[in-house]
């Protein structure tokens, strides 16, 4: 399986994508731009969604579905969205196909052409704000906590599986509060649920912070985010919340009575992660062998392959393989008892630690005289052998271990690549040649975060939460800086 | 909260318009046809999605996801396909809006079109069996059992919440087959499971049967369905699954080695259930004081409600609704304590009566002092006390009760609206006065079906599974019949 698959020394982008095909994670689609995601990387983002749906509700949101379209005119409410929109959206003008004339094929019906254009959502503050007005009337129908899971379109014109497709699925928290202090820490409490999340499940540590004014989300007051950073030493922005301010409460007009029975503007949220976490956790942890998952994630955690050479020792092993399958389950542990015959065991070892199972369990006849299995885990490739007394309770803590230790790689490699630079040479130089993480001063304006961008590609990832202050002079103007912030060049 | 609701007697029309907008169901959008899925509506929709997905995976699927897109010529590839979906379907023809050179909005940029047009999928067969070509290669690879959860559209001219919407949420089982007798089975699998589903959980009594010609799926070669009968008289097809035979297989070369090495075209089946189920859901079980809920799809079970006068009072019944609010979850039993002070009980009886909660428990004072709870069904809205101990047994045995009851109830109202028709006058008498399901011979030619559904606006709506076999003459043509099928107006 790991044959004609390129290493990431070789080639870290070309690695990518030939992981996530050769993995059966995803594929290209007739539709430029947009994916077919494949049942193995299904079930990864089913797992995705299960846990952070837990999470949203336990913070007290619910869930709900808003329409696919949003009318042209909507985009022209709010000035700067627009503008962060317009440039990549798909546009349905009409409703109907019919016959061709010359009789081949179908062609669109220009009799059914639409009154005002359909935008297919590339996000749903619009739409969703000019629903809240209905909903809203005084403070006693406040805060509504929502959340949506959905497909959204943006017409990116460079795309790659999972981390830049024109249509990708995600999820959007759309949030309507009394008062801007409840709106901030609702944002900031999302954050925190994304990092909880990136960090305990994906084993993805990753930095919080605000995005710097040309970074923001188009609509936004403030934009919260989580970045990561990935092998090749590219940050990867990992989610993002947003504090709206009244801005889209009083783009479409949703005011409501306060307790003193005055009529106020709306406070909102948005929040968002997509399946490009999925391009995120690939990265993170794979190696040259294949796919590394995380056990949190991984469809199946646990697979048993026997070693046999007659019907009888098969039919002995399966008896055993069948006892630790049920112990391990009853651990809540998901496991996969392999005893096709149509492959060899080489074949299945290989096939596995391609798709990242974490645990490889192998029963040969020798192991069943002994009492023991051969016991592999996919982060190290280590093997051991296990006596099978309380094996559940081994391999539940082997899981966590894996899972311990992928956090802990990720966290050293990122600590191993953050650096600070103070001058624009050094910075250049960081960024040619280990790449990752660059804490250096910048001096506040726009301008110049522009300028850095267009000659260095990099860009201000993020300004930490609780930054220290310091003075210093900005790497690029020389001006006079009160706070470094991180640069990185970024997926 | 009943009060300004229309009776079914009424106008049972506007009495459901109504129900799904005051039971917060659902709500129209700013996008003609499309609607907002409002959080207690969508609660059951996720109610409805987590066991059929344990269904599909229990009988060996799994999901994965295809692109929104279609390239339209996609849809000239198989022939009945394209003329039962091509006059129904949102175009996307440009990938950019721009700033209106008047400075007024934004307007399509004319500079943005497509080279091909794409079609917002209305099902996913051509875009499925386009990838199945390049996953498909020998019998190794059969059978491909994937289920899809996703948004499609259909340009419906006239629209109502869940029954008919331009958008709606739905399910799409699309699985390929090395024969024919493989295909087959599996299309009568799902049905079953559809069936399964309706009358377990649902509490919906359905009848299995076939479509006749005209009523066929576009592309397949026999369509099984699922037809319940609502309180209207009028029938509402619930779900179906069809047997596509080698259609899509031959429209999209999708073909595979078998066994025998011999080349061959792959056997198809598609399986769907939509939002349509809500609005089944809704019109089988609701009266005329809102909605009823069978137990298994109520995102609340059982609401508590305190009537008190003292605060002392309240901190001795909420002690006590908290002891019987966690007995009832051991059960898994989902319980609401609604300890509101802005609300009087009254106002709460009627918001949970509206809004179909199952069972309502209230304590009051002389509840604390002899022991006991008032607990009352939503099916019957009869009241009884309850003696505290063993309660969430009791409970749960009372929770059973009413699924079991809504079933039989929507059984009996079947039954007594399942009538033979032996001549044209009666079956019109029959569906201009009480409706319902009518059993009649049908010569077999799609040309009386057609003048059949023109005059009496009536249409077979299946032929039932193992008909019984009976000679007759049509009630239509008059000419010789074999068996009696099921008619109805419907949904």
């Amino acid at each position: 399986m790991a044959k004609d698959f390129t290493t990431r020394e070789e080639n870290y982008s070309q690695w990518y994508n030939e992981l996530v095909i050769k993995a059966d994670l995803a594929d290209n689609s007739a539709v430029r731009g947009c994916m077919v995601i494949k049942p193995y990387g299904y079930a990864i983002w089913e797992k995705i969604q299960a846990q952070l749906d837990y999470m949203f509700k336990e913070t007290g949101h619910v869930n709900a579905y808003f329409p696919l379209f949003i009318p042209k005119s909507f985009f022209s409410k709010e000035a700067s969205h627009v503008e962060g929109f317009a440039k990549e959206c798909a546009v349905v003008t009409h409703y109907r196909l019919m016959n061709s004339p010359d009789g081949k094929g179908v062609i669109v019906d220009p009799d059914a052409k639409l009154e005002e254009e359909l935008i297919v959502r590339p996000t749903s503050e619009t739409i969703i704000w000019d629903t809240y007005r209905t909903w809203i009337q005084s403070y006693r129908d406040l805060p509504l906590l929502i959340n949506q899971w959905a497909n959204v379109v943006r017409w990116e014109m460079r795309t790659r599986l999972f981390l830049r497709t024109a249509e990708f699925l995600w999820q959007e928290g759309h949030t309507a509060h009394a008062t801007q202090k409840e709106a901030v820490a609702e944002a900031e409490q999302m954050l925190d649920v994304y990092a909880e999340f990136a960090e305990k499940w994906m084993a993805i540590p990753v930095i919080k912070g605000i995005k710097s004014p040309n970074e923001r989300f188009a609509g936004a007051v403030e934009t919260y985010c989580i970045e990561a950073l990935m092998q090749d030493g590219k940050a990867l922005q990992a989610g993002t919340s947003h504090f709206l301010g009244q801005n889209f409460a009083k783009a479409f007009e949703v005011q409501f009575l306060s307790k003193e029975n005055k009529l106020e503007y709306v406070w909102a949220t948005s929040w968002g992660v997509s399946t490009r976490l999925m391009g995120a956790l690939i990265m993170s942890h794979s190696d040259d062998n294949g796919l590394v998952l995380p056990p949190k994630l991984a469809p199946t955690q646990v697979v048993i392959i026997p070693i046999y050479k007659t019907e009888e020792q098969l039919s002995l092993i399966s008896g055993k393989a069948n006892e630790i399958k049920k112990a391990l389950k009853s651990k809540g542990i998901t496991v996969k008892y392999d005893d096709r015959d149509t492959y060899k065991p080489g074949w299945k070892f290989n096939e596995y630690e391609f798709k990242g199972v974490p645990v490889r369990i192998v029963i040969g006849p020798r192991d069943l005289e002994n009492g023991t299995v051969e016991v592999a885990r996919r982060d190290t490739l280590e093997k051991a052998v296990y006596q099978l007394t309380d094996i559940e309770t081994k391999i539940e803590h082997l899981l966590d271990n894996i899972q311990e230790n992928l956090y802990q790689k990720a966290l050293s490699f990122r600590e191993n690549n953050t650096f600070q630079a103070d001058s624009w040479e050094e910075f250049n130089q960081i960024l040619d040649t280990t790449g990752g993480f660059v804490s250096a001063h910048w001096d506040g304006t726009p301008e110049t975060e522009q300028l850095i961008k267009e000659e260095s590609k990099a860009t201000i990832r993020l300004i930490p939460l609780n930054n220290k202050l310091e003075e210093g002079k900005c790497i690029y103007s020389g001006k006079a800086s009160t706070q470094r912030v991180l640069f990185a060049r970024a997926y």
